[in-house]
């Protein structure tokens, strides 16, 4: 059985050697080249066809999948270089799981630990850099910074903070919850590589900045919402505002996180308090606009088990408790050569299992 | 005597009516069409000007003052539209402005006024919103936000920051002090709407976000660096850490703050503690990237006087203070059909002085 079966098909930028970029969908272990599929699917990104709407997005899935039955010819992945699927637009990370935040508080804040006071009354988030948004396989080069006063040196807390990520098609602003379908495109699995180090200096009052805008890593493949299956979301009290009302579909997905081939984690999706509907009308509730090639990352997924957490800084408790790999060997934080993938996988739309891409980075000194 | 003449030059890019934008150079109060001059010239933006390097910046400064210098047809500013003079890549914005850090900490905590314990040793900053980079002259919409628990609706405390923004030409990562002049195009003033209220309910732990992104105004002049005179910064205690050595240029522009038709403050730009090469050097220390098109605005500009101050949250002490107006109006924050124009001067390159153009933006309902 695979989980990149007709029913899943997410898209993808591929290149063969001495050759451009291109549209294709994964199936299996091999790419399936859309190019001559013509028009939107004839393209270098997927910024065209996501900017396209919904009715094309029907249509080109609809066109797609019949090609795919039509067997057309497979490239394998090791033949291909996979690229960012999309050109990034603005890029904004939400914080969005409360098991995240109250860990993080615990850790970070031990004498005043607990939820900010507005966390349940709106999805927090804040602006990353689009300019170092990198497609999985990019190695990650070990950020320095300053990790204190008069210390500049590598960054020696490096984490990963597992995330999903949904990328906008349709422009808008003003958006309701229930335009979350018309101007979503899919989701792609996300890594926000974080220097906790870094952070600690640098984010008052303004926020994190450095500590996060080295790299972002995201999965080659997006996902088209179509291919997933909605489910009712988390129980949210108080209330929420109108403008964050109906909450909009949550989705169960299932993330796995592996530290140099040990996985350490199995973060669950459907228990994020926040959803992406609640996200992108909160961004655009100010008047702000979003525009094809948005990507809005949902925080950091962790659930309420310690192997079910996002990051490092929650599985190891900041260093305090390393986790044991297979090798033998432990681990507080990242160390140079490690290397990390997330994967992830749900029951889609058409009730069988279906897989989310997965997005590695490996650490350089 | 002019503000705009063959001393400055700074570039924008104007339309007149039923054509294509294009470049061109303000002279006086008039636009020079660059279109005929060919090659990086005959462009819909500056981002091909700005991306070629300081050589081609030299050479394009050098065939526009022989170019205007042979008297060209002015076409009357009153007689195009102008237009975002660059396509906005990643935007940045920083608070080095020690005048405002101070007041702003004294406004906003008064129980533990003063700087954090860091912001002598780094320029604080964050990412802004690059979709909501506006040019002069573009209505602002009062946002609407939670203003606390349970309350949703437009800001009642709406105010502006006056910036000078940093326009990057060249790609770089991991830039020193002295490659500031090799990367930096120009600058450009810039009004960075922050509505105070929707501030103080969001910014706890992730910093600014809906607050700021609603919208951010730039003059539609980018004022080439070759233009400026550099002169020396602020002294700075404790001395910077190496990669922030040494301070670089730093300018002395004057700006000036309108409120109606009424002048309220002079923000000294040579009173900022940390400088623009000192910003670059901070924002790619860790290994990120920046691209052409790539905005980072100073921070609110505040002197050590009350009418020296770069936001009304400062003018009028939160509005505990508000400010009369030359119609005889008193105003605390911004009041629907507000007009706020900032402008500025230096003594230029030539020694005579010039004008950093103007941002203009009118508040609707």
């Amino acid at each position: 059985m695979t989980l990149y079966g007709i029913e899943n098909l997410p898209y993808g930028v591929f290149s063969r050697p001495n050759e451009a970029p291109r549209l294709g969908v994964r199936l299996g272990s091999s790419v399936v080249d859309l190019s001559t599929l013509g028009g939107l699917l004839n393209q270098h990104s997927l910024n065209p066809l996501m900017a396209a709407g919904r009715a094309q997005w029907t249509a080109a899935r609809e066109a797609i999948v019949a090609f795919v039955a039509a067997a057309p010819e497979r490239i394998p992945l090791s033949e291909v270089t996979l690229h960012l699927p999309f050109e990034v637009a603005d890029y904004t990370d939400f914080y969005s799981s409360e098991h995240h935040a109250l860990n993080v508080s615990a850790i970070l804040r031990p004498d005043a630990p607990g939820l900010p006071e507005h966390w349940r009354h709106l999805p927090i988030g804040y602006h990353g850099r689009s300019s170092t948004v990198v497609v999985s396989g990019t190695p990650i080069r070990r950020p320095s910074g300053q990790l204190g006063p008069g210390v500049f040196g590598p960054s020696r807390r490096l984490d990963i903070e597992a995330e999903v990520g949904f990328v906008v098609g349709v422009p808008g602003r003003r958006l309701g919850t229930a335009d979350f379908e018309e101007h979503v495109f899919g989701l792609t699995l996300v890594n926000d590589w974080s220097a906790r180090d870094i952070q600690a200096w640098e984010y008052r009052p303004l926020g994190p900045f450095l500590a996060k805008s080295f790299a972002t890593s995201v999965s080659p493949w997006v996902v088209p919402l179509a291919a997933l299956t909605a489910v009712d979301h988390l129980p949210q009290d108080p209330p929420p505002l109108d403008y964050l009302q109906p909450a909009g579909p949550a989705y169960d997905l299932r993330l796995s996180v592996e530290w140099n081939d040990t996985r350490v984690s199995r973060p669950p999706f459907a228990s994020m308090y926040w959803t992406a509907a609640q996200q992108l009308a909160h961004l655009t509730s100010n008047g702000a606009s979003v525009r094809t090639g948005d990507l809005f990352a949902s925080g950091t997924v962790s659930g309420p088990r310690r192997d079910q957490v996002g990051s490092f800084l929650e599985l190891t408790l900041s260093g305090a408790e390393p986790v044991k790999l297979s090798d033998g060997s432990t681990r507080g934080f990242l160390e140079d050569g490690d290397k990390v993938t997330i994967t992830g996988t749900t029951i889609g739309a058409a009730g069988v299992e279906i897989g989310l891409g997965e997005v590695i980075g490996t650490i350089l000194p």
